[in-house]
């Protein structure tokens, strides 16, 4: 038997379909059943549904659609905020703001984040996470009203999806990420046979094609990635994050 | 009817009954199949289960036992290496090493993870995660031979649990981690209201009773996890990470 984990695909239409209140209680207590260091749990989910808030959103989102469009837009945020209060509403001082608990408090987020995508997709909705959190926190942080000590990190659209019967995106074979006992660093020779069936796939041709470029690294450090914009994505992120964490 | 998520408990103690092949593919096949950014799969898993690695690791996770009687012991890392490889051998230049993209790593990282640790437990294994692998990332990508460009992030143990019947650890409600529509910051009120129930539990009383503290947050800020030792730990998991990514 398999779980439903090995049938996910990013869902970027949905139906009109609203989600009810069970199917969301039971997707946020799935977050909240996750792993998390010392049972801190230092992330806060904001959920949100108004078309008000969901069309500021949008654009720091680089206009995706389906932040508009999804029933639930769910942003999730490394949170040292509440943690903290309560320290001090106990009288003792909290330390948590250095870059360990930034890294840790992540991964604490993440963790959560995985569960609830995991959860919706078992209860039938589809998911799609986006990594544009990152690029613009500071103006989502704003129309969320987070205060400091919280760090959106990743969102997570989600509802039933227009087309049921989407495809899985192809990964890399496990044996390309798995290591035995060691990590055993790749050849020329492993990369291309890792690589190079992704590559020969006709769709990915045809997007080297379009881009009029020479291969599909190009396209990542050319055109979707590039050096220019990571440089100033990662000082904003940096930026923004230091007014929270120490970061050293 | 409920996920396997709902159910989720550390697992720190294992039966002898070892892991089959097919079973660790399952797992590292679902840590594959989780949402990442751009598909760039910027991860790596080393599992590891020879006892003399695993006694290496040991000490670098301050000797938790689990670690040593674990059948599988999973270190995650963020991996920029194996992208950057084949950006070169495509004849591109790879840009993926600032502080941002050590976020976005490290966030595919830990779905990868999460993943991994919802399949293992389908699969009827129980996992526990470790967080100290932030604490000792150097001394433990020494031991597993991770180049430049690797950082281990978090790291898991699993096995068939000797006690299958173990309590769900308590969680706070998931009023408390929930916003809807941006987030309402905590007044005194709501942090007690949240907090009390759980700090009111026998066995957390008696956790404070033990280290002749007066509350919870003191065992946390005290004991637990100090200024000290976090800001110790923090610079050295910078000074790595460092080594791979320029952090700004």
């Amino acid at each position: 038997m398999k779980s439903i984990i090995h049938s996910h695909k990013s869902v970027r239409q949905y139906s009109v379909r609203t989600v009810d209140e069970a199917t969301i209680v039971k997707i946020v207590n799935a977050a909240v059943r996750g792993s998390n260091t010392g049972n801190m749990q230092l992330y806060s989910i904001v959920l949100t549904t108004q078309p008000k808030i969901k069309q500021q959103l949008m654009p720091l989102h680089f206009n995706q659609p389906m932040v508009e469009h999804a029933p639930l837009v769910m942003t999730f945020c490394a949170d040292i905020n509440r943690f903290s209060h309560w320290c001090k509403l106990r009288g003792t001082e909290p330390c948590y703001d250095n870059f360990l608990w930034f890294s840790t408090a992540l991964t604490d987020t993440v963790i959560a984040a995985e569960n609830a995508a995991v959860e919706a997709e078992f209860a039938g909705l589809g998911i799609c996470f986006l990594g544009t959190t990152m690029y613009n926190a500071e103006e989502i942080a704003n129309v969320l009203n987070l205060p400091k000590g919280v760090v959106p990190v990743i969102t997570m659209t989600a509802g039933y999806p227009e087309d049921p019967e989407l495809p899985l995106t192809e990964r890399l074979p496990y044996q390309a990420v798995l290591h035995f006992e060691t990590y055993k660093d790749y050849t020329d020779s492993d990369i291309n046979k890792y690589y190079n069936e992704f590559e020969n796939l006709d769709k990915i041709k045809d997007i080297v094609k379009q881009n009029k470029l020479n291969n599909l690294a190009e396209v990542f450090t050319q055109k979707r990635y590039t050096k220019t914009d990571g440089d100033l994505f990662s000082k904003k992120y940096l930026d923004y994050v230091k007014k929270s964490f120490t970061m050293d």
